[in-house]
């Protein structure tokens, strides 16, 4: 029988579904014999290094299926990314509770940190097992089908733009509604999914795996509303330039904007704003709408995917069967991935924490549309399964027209 | 018998519940002997003066009921506003139809275009019963407890805060989120039902109903961040100086923009990312984050009150009742209105359109606290049971902390 000591911590952004992989890790733990302890570290790694520690099995079974239902990161969490002397504080930290098990839930830098912190026991001849446990709305960590997190802020990208494309429908124009996702397209792409009838939108779709160019956005934005009298756009915050410089930064620096006024790369609606006006002075359309989506897309409340929160928790269960009974090949320390073995089951595997630690997935080829302003078929069938059920549906009056009497 | 043709069009920006006011018209009207037709005007008024109708009674009922529980507006909308002769061609069309009763759901606008269109039609001597049916999500019609619409956008403005809460309580720093309200400050009012527990967020609430002084404000958020370590803060988009300039304007002043940079003082990421910029100088802040709700709160798909939802049919309902039987004085033409007369219950009365028309009603003093910076008891009291069943809880962790064997 294992003597074990587990401490898990949380990284990075919160999501819908992070606190079920929390509870997973304290509800497997609870039912292994030989767990001695069940901490939490308060802010992810920032509460290893101050030992600001919270005993996890003293909260009751009531309470904790009512955080897992809840989104946020209710340890706190942390955007720190330790080095090397960070690392050296978290050990001593980690030896002084004799922790034996560190459970890190977050992605592409928490898995870093897990590899690192992993690297630098066995250095020290300190025998701790660390696991990392995927999180990451962006659906970018490698050798994962997906990741926790990214359905529930997909599903919502698909409700906002199934609603917005009924509002545009109503008051036509063009909307443009930008979306989170640095590097991968994973959620923009969502948007594509609130589609119901043929002249749905979003009519367009800018991913940032594909080079933007402001002509042929324009260009694009045209034929929409020549043919439909209206246009909604999906766009990832991430678009760029074929020399790989962002939209924003070239937009921005076309205002030739002074000294007061320097231009923040993400987090503000600027994009928005700027492709808003390109549409309008470009084509001199005047009802030109955008949004940018923000943080609700990753922390609303009551907008989750039940699949989403279920393979949350399973992650983090999974994360403590290995951890302390060992995977197939014996394996307890890596990277919990989840696998998709069927249409729709899924299977978890412990991949090396150094296969997944700092790498980045971006959206496959065969994703995207050959057109590289929409998704494939095959993205549709991808995300379909994960969104979950009882997505709301959209439906409009039938076409029953009335004679004109005065004539057109 | 009444021989009755009713006409039914829908006016302003669509929300969650718009579709109910119009099932509700239609439900009621087939019920009623003697109703001949039952239309629907495309896209408002203009579908009125393009003769572009569609006929209603020929939609299935299961088709009504999805039509009725979609957000947007399914008949369309219009932001057109009639003057005399676009009045005299509509009742050119009124009367190649014969349309004897004309309904029209929609906002302030949407009530004086119906009194325009009625007083002309007496002027004409056509006999037209025309009715306003409430609708808005800036619960700004004078003489209603509540308006249609309003409890569904507070809900996403109540879960969307709620969530944002959370988010900012992982990662600290300032959050704010500008919401929908130019005039009046109900809907940014409502984030404050996001609070469960004493330290949740929204922190602080600016309402259109009260001066917005940027130093108050600088002072108000440095005081919450320095006894929180956190500030959540909800802002109307319709903030404004003691000179009843919009602070948007104020700010990109400040910014002395040159002449490529025109500042679109709604629609825009503007005032939030201005704000956010004032905290991070004024302050010294880092991580401080702004979002623009923009067309979410109206139009997201799947964030319905159901108190909304039963309110914003019967205002339908009573509609075609009061147009066709009368109300208890034999009035047939007017405003709908909903009074609260009980905790929480609710009659409609029938108000003569002059009483609504154009008129804007703001948040009463005693919906607001002293403070100038937060809601009142009695706002939170009002809003409650508007906000419908199910609202998603947020929960966290009890606070069992373990003892440092480090010393701090």
């Amino acid at each position: 029988m294992v003597q074990a000591r587990v401490l898990v911590a949380q990284g990075g952004g919160p999501t819908a579904v992070i606190n079920q992989s929390l509870v997973g890790v304290v509800q497997a733990a609870r039912r292994c014999l030989g767990v001695e302890r069940i901490y939490g570290a308060r802010h992810g790694v920032r509460g290893v290094v101050n030992e600001d520690f919270v005993d996890l099995a003293r909260q009751t079974q009531v309470q904790l299926e009512r955080v897992a239902a809840t989104p946020g990161a209710a340890l706190g969490s942390t955007r720190d990314k330790p080095d090397a002397a960070y690392c050296q504080r978290m050990l001593r930290v980690l030896q002084a509770h004799a922790i034996s098990h560190f459970f890190y839930i977050g992605g592409n830098d928490s898995s870093d940190t897990a590899r690192i912190v992993s690297e630098q026991a066995k250095a020290a001849g300190y025998p701790l097992v660390a696991v990392h446990i995927p999180k990451t709305i962006d659906n970018d960590l490698v050798g994962n089908d997906h990741t926790p997190g990214y359905a529930s802020a997909a599903r919502f990208v698909v409700q906002a733009f199934a609603g917005a494309n009924l509002d545009n429908a109503a008051l036509p124009g063009v909307y443009l509604g930008v979306v989170m996702g640095r590097h991968a397209g994973f959620l923009t792409a969502a948007a594509a999914l609130a589609r119901t009838r043929p002249d749905d939108g979003p009519h367009l779709v800018y991913l940032p795996e594909r080079v933007f160019e402001i002509e042929r956005f324009l260009a694009d934005v045209q034929a929409v509303q020549q043919r439909l009298g209206r246009c909604v756009v999906a766009v990832s915050e991430g678009i760029h330039d074929a020399a790989g410089q962002p939209i924003l930064a070239q937009l921005a620096a076309e205002l030739e904007r002074d000294a007061h006024g320097n231009v923040q790369l993400s987090g503000t609606g600027a994009l928005a704003d700027l492709l808003c006006e390109q549409i309008k002075s470009g084509l001199g359309l005047k009802r030109v709408r955008g949004d940018t989506f923000g943080y609700l897309q990753r922390s609303f409340l009551g907008c989750v995917s039940e699949v989403d929160q279920q393979e949350a928790r399973e992650v983090g269960e999974k994360a403590v069967q290995f951890a302390l009974d060992g995977d197939e090949h014996g394996q307890h320390e890596g990277s919990v991935a989840i696998q998709r073995v069927g249409d729709y089951a899924v299977d978890y595997r412990l991949l090396p924490l150094a296969a997944v630690a700092g790498k980045t997935r971006v959206m496959e080829d065969g994703l995207i549309a050959a057109s590289g302003n929409d998704v494939s078929e095959g993205f549709v069938r991808y995300l379909r399964p994960l969104l979950g059920s009882s997505l709301p549906q959209a439906h409009g009056l039938r076409d029953h027209p009335v004679a004109r009497l005065l004539g057109a």
